[in-house]
């Protein structure tokens, strides 16, 4: 089979929740938990759909991350129950939040192994969004650091953020390619500013980050099973 | 009056809040709100102490920002209430925490004509710590993110975070002169690592960012009153 090499790249970019180390999991094993911790109240589904409602509507001022996460759902949970909800479960709510806080970090199969590969050819960076201190840790204790050149993290993934990214580490478009699991974060955007972007769907995807299929077919990306295959690429 | 001009520097880094915009006193005034909220359940003096101890305790997990103060003023109130709090309060607490992140930026007097002036001859940096997204909005409507050659966000201010800051940017200690109103934050570090130091105090400074009499006089670093006195060494 004849794979198609990536000409003129020069630097490769990373997202790192569900493209180098397990996030969304996370995010789903704890509504679970909550859903549980508010069964006698609501059904899960109703419970499910307030708390996706909450976080949409905080997202402009919590952005993305863990904390806004706790207080989206202790929001939903004293709005659902009309102010009726023990105290005791607002707490429980914040252990929850906690333990998120402090999970281990799930590196993704052959991870390590093709950046290591990839970083003798390429200038490999780092970039994700979400909540500073929360990012910092999740690399720290990944032990991915030392692959990249470049370490930035945005509040959001947007064609501005890339573009200034770029600028201000004197990357040309057509010298860069993005890889992640998100499309509309890390595909789609890069692609609009002239860089490649390739493709890595992870097996859950929160519904915010999904785009329409018209999107879709309207980009010109790679789409890979796993990671190692970029080494077929690059 | 003779004044020691600043030598061999080339870029000032500037520290952002209670340095170019008020933001203690947005803390300080929800504080006491949060207080009021409470004080059928125990008096200011306790409330104040276990807020500050939660703030502490949390730092580490939570970081600095808004989010983080919400999440330990709803902690306080649960624990120093032993869960009897009616939930009620808890949304009320939120509402105080949503105000402060829609809050409006107060800019210190002089500070845009400062700046203006030192662009001429300097390149300026703003470095704060904090949360991304908190800092990014009131950096965009403080209307000061022109005067920057370039904006870091940390999410502490210790000198292995600076001293990885001027490696990025290319510069040497003692070609940098960092301004701001935390000692322990902006003027100690930088001086550790052979940078310059100036301070301007705000006339609130949170518990923790207090530091000895002894760092105080063991550190060289110069002690302004206002920040249009910078013109006077720059």
């Amino acid at each position: 089979m004849a794979y198609k090499v990536m000409k003129n790249i020069s630097v490769i970019g990373f997202d790192a929740d569900d493209t180098l180390w397990e996030n969304e999991m996370l995010f789903r094993n704890t509504e679970e938990a909550f859903f549980r911790l508010l069964e006698g109240y609501e059904v899960k589904h109703r419970l499910s759909q307030e708390l996706f409602k909450a976080e949409i509507a905080n997202l402009s001022t919590y952005g993305y991350g863990i904390k806004g996460f706790m207080l989206s759902m202790i929001e939903t949970a004293l709005k659902i129950t009309d102010h009726r909800i023990e105290a005791q479960r607002i707490t429980q709510i914040i252990e929850l939040g906690r333990k998120m806080l402090a999970a281990p970090v799930e590196i993704i199969k052959s991870v390590p192994e093709t950046l290591a590969c990839l970083k003798e050819k390429y200038r490999l960076i780092l970039v994700t969004k979400g909540d500073l201190l929360e990012q910092q840790r999740k690399l720290k204790i990944s032990n991915l650091e030392g692959y990249f050149h470049h370490i930035e993290i945005l509040s959001d993934k947007t064609p501005a953020q890339y573009r200034r990214l770029l600028a201000h580490l004197d990357i040309k478009p057509q010298n860069f390619a993005m890889v992640g699991n998100s499309l509309k974060s890390d595909v789609l955007p890069p692609i609009e500013l002239g860089c490649k972007g390739i493709h890595i769907p992870f097996h859950t995807t929160w519904s915010h980050e999904q785009v329409t299929e018209e999107a879709k077919q309207n980009s010109d990306y790679l789409e890979l099973d796993t990671i190692s295959e970029l080494l077929n690429y690059f």
